[in-house]
């Protein structure tokens, strides 16, 4: 039996989450539950993608997760389980939430959820609440080895994916380039999509110079130079820095100040950076 | 063995959720606990009497609640552990908590704790954590099955149990008659204590009109035309719907807007809506 | 095998916290995980060490607690597992973390962690999530019996423990002293340091009045004369009182209002309150 992991935009002030826990629980009592996160801003499929990709390699080969971003329930928009190559399941609207997993760690096989038979018993009449009646019934009865994956329902292209705009991080001479993929919200860091070993190849040392800018929709909104660093406690407090965060990209701070804050900056597509190394 | 879920207005910013779950834990190591909420705002009966509604069915029978929303620790209020007609188990002060759980589900059986018997070793000096003391470590017992219910304490009059003013929907004529019992707080949605069973008495076909009618304390406060939607993905963003929530109760919300926040709208028994099918 | 229970700033709006979950799952399938709590204000080591001391005499002997707390990750602080007199282990940075677990149960042994055999495969190039790649992973080896106290790594003195200034508090004549140690947050109470035992030495009996003053850096910043009740029910709404709390400390609240609030009081060091036996 694998474990379950849920993540969604519902929040935790009311019982929704709950009902999820109970209807996983009724399915397979022992089954093993946790959360990733249930704090993604409401309809924001980009940071529910990411936070997916941030803690889904860390946990064992077949568990199990479920993520409820879903501003189209009811629609057309399909339901999907993807398997990725590192062994990790994903119950999902298809709608964007697979993006991140799929450039960093590559979706294997996609199926749509048959939902004559995966679909929790008496809730036929509720067209709102798929995370409940569909995503984490499918999900605990993945994990717990109840279906197997090919019973989940048909397969599909895995080229047809939904995926969201994102561009391959890149160099070109002394420069990196990537997206903005997210803000580390308590720390005020700024973390991009450009990997340390993309990075290694304009060949920075500890203590060296960068020139960061920030293009929002092709125009350069910021741009600071700042030491590449191991860690925050290598520089003094209030200054900038470059430096590998937990998922091994590069990442910009200010040491104790919120670097998001201090300059307006967001995430998502539309967001790019560069690095360069300056000589 | 069955499961222990635990609600509270604490929150989870300091130890006392922690607490109660090593008090459980040390009553039984292999004991599985899960959450409700913690975030029911301070003293408020109501919200944490409508969350325990909204999520108690869909656990396995036999399930033990524990709802700590309390004003009146240290007062004269009585401890009790209310069966439920669906056999699910709450441990609550008896301060109106149980309202909603007795009108939508029904309680069929009440006991005082007998806190000489079901009181954690050593808290006797303790007047003011009864959650921790007394709620927690009751539940986990009769989770665990080291008391049965009856060891709980001598039984009590259903009839003579706390409730909070509620009244049972009705129709008349085109028109059917609720409360608002909760604001969906992420989607900005209103949720009343009509039943979709109900609601459907009066003809319904989805796209038909509906006259959404807000009474505070006897006076229309608001009043608005919208029509009758499976979900939000059949109107246009900005839209006003009614649809069944995942209660199967009537809701009414704007697509992507908030209902409670436009028009200054709560929750409780002095709030009242009527839903007219227009012709 | 035993409870393996999170502590941390990181809030649970990203995939800090999963990830730590995930890398302890990874070690053993079957470990039993739970938060204290993860919202510590970033940085605030003291909220962080008053937190641990709330909680963890309520969980069994030989649960383990990780508690990341770490402005100087990275620096030359050590990281260390202490263990209490009271038979629970603490793994966190060596940074005043363990002052309140100290100095109200007792550290009766400290070891460095060995970042060679203690930290995760894999992990070597990131320096800057130690409560992943190093705490999650060494507490959760320790509470599965995968490794024991000795193979955390040497023995250190504990008199070298880093500790926040604290002081214990005593008795003069009529009054007792302390720190204010926590303000609960839900409920606007001020918690002091000052035991129900010493507060016993000065002959309180419920319904007599005390002098409660604070001080901040030496001056007099509030006082206020309140009489000593069982819990809140004993005085009126918007009264003020002194009571025993959760932790048998003493503590003063207004009844339905909040003391922190309405005097601008903070937690700390430099926050000291005396209370006197008014005759």
């Amino acid at each position: 039996m694998h474990s379950l992991v849920l993540q969604s935009d519902f929040g935790l002030d009311d019982g929704a989450v709950a009902a999820m826990y109970g209807v996983a629980i009724d399915t397979k009592p022992d089954l093993r539950i946790f959360d990733l996160t249930h704090n993604i801003p409401p309809y924001d499929i980009w940071e529910g993608s990411y936070r997916l990709a941030q803690a889904i390699d860390y946990w064992p080969e077949g568990s199990v997760f479920v993520s409820v971003v879903d501003p189209g329930v009811g629609s057309d928009r399909l339901s999907v389980v993807a398997r990725t190559k590192t062994g990790h399941y994903v119950v999902t609207p298809d709608n964007g939430t697979l993006t991140h997993v799929d450039a960093i760690f590559g979706v294997e096989q996609l199926r749509e959820i048959d939902e004559h038979s995966n679909r929790r018993k008496g809730s036929e009449a509720s067209y709102t609440f798929h995370g409940r009646d569909i995503y984490a019934y499918t999900g605990a009865r993945l994990a717990a080895g109840i279906i197997n994956y090919e019973q989940v329902g048909r397969e599909l292209n895995v080229a047809d994916m939904v995926r969201l705009p994102w561009d391959k991080p890149y160099r070109d001479g002394d420069t990196v380039y990537g997206n903005i993929d997210a803000l580390d919200v308590r720390y005020g860091s700024l973390w991009t999509s450009i990997p340390r070993t993309l990075f290694n190849e304009i060949n920075p040392e500890f203590g060296e110079r960068f020139q960061l800018r920030v293009m929002h929709q092709g125009r350069v909104v910021h741009s600071n130079q700042m030491i590449y660093a191991p860690s925050f406690a290598a520089v003094e407090v209030g200054e900038s820095l470059i430096y590998v965060n937990s998922l091994d990209r590069m990442a910009a701070a200010i040491n104790r100040g919120s670097y998001a804050r201090a300059f307006n900056i967001d995430t998502g597509s539309a967001w790019h950076v560069s690095l360069t190394h300056v000589k």
